[in-house]
């Protein structure tokens, strides 16, 4: 770190400090510097902690131990309390990977107030911009000054974040280097699926090379798809949906006020359509596709349309001349033959052939020619010239919601009067200030990951668990990152993954939506649960995902 | 009203009055219901307000007193404790006009409860769909128990709106029938510029046709227009600011947080760039367009990217590859080329030439054609195929945000690396909670209709005065109508309008502003205000515009 780094930070912690400039930090934040995440039982006296250790799960992936040996066998670990003991210093590095998510802040506020609690020699350092960090040494230590300005606040600034990764030998090697060079005792990688697949590669690498740097996972990602027995949902997730659904409620209410408009409403969430199923729970929109219900009942594009265009004519035989749909960002991966042209685009496009509609349109298959030309003009150049940074079609770019716009129009001109709005909700709420609900949960799960790296285990995703019920009951626990591994077919190779949890269709979140929204097309049920609150009444701040109770509900 | 009406209303108050099940209405929503807006002291006791007159401004447009001759002499009523009278019954009816704002119920409740505060049997009364309720006679009662899921709650849903004139001489004589039929003592506007001038014409024809009927004005716009010497913001103003501000806000921290793209950001706000401005204050981004500045300063396009070239370049030597650029809506009418190209445009569409690039390319003057030729290619469909109900360009459809990232992106290929993601916040920012402010406010401006129905008089917008200070001291009068219009041209036709009050750039405001931009440049000073915060320190829920503060401060 240079000094000029450190030099910047300790300016800033000075300006919090002193009585500052009316407006150098808004009200709120000066208020959430102020918060006190509340502690499970469990961390309230680290000293005590004791891991119990649990069976690891049999019926690993054969591929999967061959290719992490020294990760085998690993049992699941519980914490409890024991008896308290003596702790030795540690010296940790910690990195964000891959898009933000709220409440990452707070992992590291955790994770540090852990390891000084552990023992007051511990030292904490900030790999810079992601993973990219690990293998260049770029760090800055992490000090109670410099978290001064960053407790229960958005971003993942302290830092920066990245999405490089770490799995080729010479990266390896680096990482190796700089990690013994440091004298590090552990790596904290905050990301999700993919940064945790590379922290159980890491942790396999430092294990087969004798190094002793221990490496735990942190599960992160608006996303909600990184989620399996032990992790019931990422971090993140609650922030952005109530972000998203604060705005699309607004944009309800403008709709049943305005009555002029559909409002065609995308939502972030790349693979899975968790976000949009917790919005849609929790606002109630006419219309909202789910990604995996159209997969797996194989839903054409114009099955699609036509289910939304028999909504808007139903409504429009009751003089109701607006609405809101909500769609899920990954929707167009989930229609069938929209995939198999995305499929075939991706390859068309890897050897090289030329962006020209017409020449591009004659190479393609006969049902994928039929649903290209089907296109809006504009979602065909959408589909040839955003590409993301591996050449393929770079479908975050992919309007649909202006797709499905557009296709509704065009079936319902001169039937039913229709005027639409789209919008897309994504990046405002990957950074917002963390819900009360986000900053406990990572405050908690910066601690748990602290306690994993005192017990001397590697390979580890931190976790906290019973969070449907109160902040005191939550129980912390270490899943092998192995356990979460399975093989999967990439660019012809295989490769270990932890694989995106979709929306589970028997599951009670699905059951509970699917039961509903039939009534929630005709009538307006809208529902307001307006901006995340962070005063008063614990029903209004600290609410728990809907989706998140109503699949605890059941357990 | 039909049964069924009457029915629905009936059994949304049943179901707001029995224990909900759960998520009928969110728990924010059923808080809010129970927040009793303070009151300004002058309006603890309504029987004892006395209305003091002011001198009537001198100088008014002599064109406007010979459309408006029983409006002449009014005097500006300034509300004062005076003694207790006693009062008869009113029957008043009440619309709200054009797009929501925020705050709107909160105008009827304050409306509902002082009429009968001032008499147990006056009576309420609601049009539907806006002004043309006013010509058809769709109204509905408003009674206590109709108002009980509508107080502090966002939308225009109560009663919908719509933005019908009523100005021809066939419109006036069906409102002047419905009023006589309906034996109304008065009719209260809640809407914008337009809207209020259209309450003046039909207070001076109600009066003209011996109509006992007083027409009073609200003045409301999120758009911040609607302001004078009597006026010094509009209601709704406040919470769609603060909504996209929340917004601007959490996309900067991940902006430089994810450090890889340029967000520009349009916010709404159709001429003039108040809400910009005061969202600029509020969140500090890295530049604001202003586009009062930029017509002052005759700024052509090409200056415009230019200087946001300039700023990413610069960032880019400090290798920050990031920032926020916010935009007003209306932008493109400030810039004084594209002014001009959208004239033209305008008079070519009228006279119906055909919609292809090339042929209107043709047929404009050669520095429109010019400038037309520079734009992108999405933005030429844009102006030559959205069009508004007058078949005008539609302005709110052109993507200026695209625009500019476009024309921005092609400046700087190969020179520097520049990714963009563009963002539009506008229908979420009308209809959302209101914030304690507009609440309080509309409150406020409720209760001062009342008292200047009460008062007899016609012709008045109500108004609630000293709004920077705190509610108690808030001070309230009635500004004549004919005061606030001056003799506009608008399609070779005089016409009186309310003149939209644009961003004073000698205010306090834009200098405060224009001292600080440069500091926001480079360095990256965002602000985070956080969603609108309803519960908690009176700071973080009770704030005033900042740019009204201001302004105030000036006084």
């Amino acid at each position: 770190m240079s000094d000029r780094e450190f030099q910047s930070i300790d300016f800033l912690s000075q300006k919090l400090r002193m009585p500052y400039p009316e407006l150098m930090i808004s009200a709120l934040q000066s208020a959430r510097l102020k918060y006190t995440p509340p502690l499970p039982k469990i961390l309230c006296d680290l000293l005590s902690v004791e891991w119990k250790k649990e069976d690891a799960q049999s019926g690993v992936d054969l591929r999967i131990q061959a290719l992490f040996p020294h990760l085998q066998g690993q049992p699941y670990l519980s914490g409890s309390v024991g008896v308290a003991r003596k702790m030795k210093p540690l010296r940790i590095g910690v990195l964000f990977s891959g898009g933000p998510a709220a409440g990452g802040h707070n992992v590291i506020a955790g994770l540090f107030d852990a390891l000084l609690e552990l023992h007051g020699d511990s030292q904490l350092f900030g790999f810079q911009d992601g993973p990219s960090g690990v293998l260049t040494g770029k760090a800055i230590p992490i000090t109670a000054v410099s978290l001064e300005g960053f407790r229960n606040v958005g971003g993942f600034n302290l830092l920066g974040t990245g999405r490089t990764k770490i799995e080729t030998p010479e990266q390896l090697a680096s990482a190796l280097s700089v990690a013994q060079k440091m004298d590090l005792t552990g790596i904290v990688i905050i990301g999700g699926d993919d940064s945790n697949t590379n922290a159980a590669i890491l942790a396999e690498y430092f294990l087969k090379n004798g190094c002793k740097t221990q490496v735990i996972g942190v599960p992160k990602t608006i996303d909600g798809d990184l989620k399996n027995p032990w992790v019931e949902v990422s971090f993140g997730f609650d922030t952005a949906s109530k972000t998203y659904a604060a705005s699309i409620a607004n944009i309800a209410a403008d709709a049943r006020s305005a009555k002029k408009y559909y409002h065609f409403i995308k939502v972030m969430g790349r693979s899975a359509s968790h976000i949009a199923l917790e919005c849609a729970l929790t606002t109630q929109p006419n219309w909202t596709l789910i990604g995996e219900e159209i997969a797996a009942e194989k839903q054409t594009l114009s099955a699609i349309t036509n289910g939304i265009c028999e909504l808007i004519e139903k409504r429009a035989r009751q003089n109701k001349y607006y609405g809101v749909i909500l769609i899920p960002e990954g929707i167009i991966e989930f229609i069938p033959e929209v995939a198999t042209l995305i499929r075939e685009l991706n390859a068309l496009l890897s050897k090289g052939t030329g962006a020209h509609l017409e020449e591009v349109a004659e190479r393609l298959t006969a049902p994928s020619r039929g649903c290209f030309q089907s296109l809006p003009k504009a979602i065909q150049s959408q589909l040839l010239f955003a590409r993301d940074a591996h050449g393929n079609v770079a479908l975050s770019f992919i309007e649909t919601e202006r797709l499905l716009a557009e296709m509704v129009s065009e079936q319902l001109a001169g039937k039913v009067p229709f005027a639409s709005v789209t919008h897309f909700l994504g990046y405002e709420g990957r950074s917002g200030f963390p819900s009360n609900f986000d900053c406990n949960y990572c405050y908690a799960l910066g601690k748990t990951a602290a306690l994993l790296l005192d017990a001397g285990v590697t390979g580890y995703m931190a976790c906290v668990r019973n969070l449907a019920g109160p902040v005191e009951a939550w129980q912390i626990g270490g899943v092998p990152l192995a356990h979460l591994l399975t093989i999967d077919e990439r660019k012809g190779k295989e490769k270990p993954v932890i694989r995106k949890a979709l929306v589970d269709l028997q599951g009670e979140s699905f059951i509970h939506f699917k039961k509903q929204r039939a009534g929630w097309m005709l009538e307006d049920a809208y529902l307001f649960p307006g901006p995340i609150q962070f005063f008063g009444e614990k029903a209004l701040t600290d609410a728990v995902p809907l989706s998140l109770r109503l699949e605890e509900s059941r357990g």
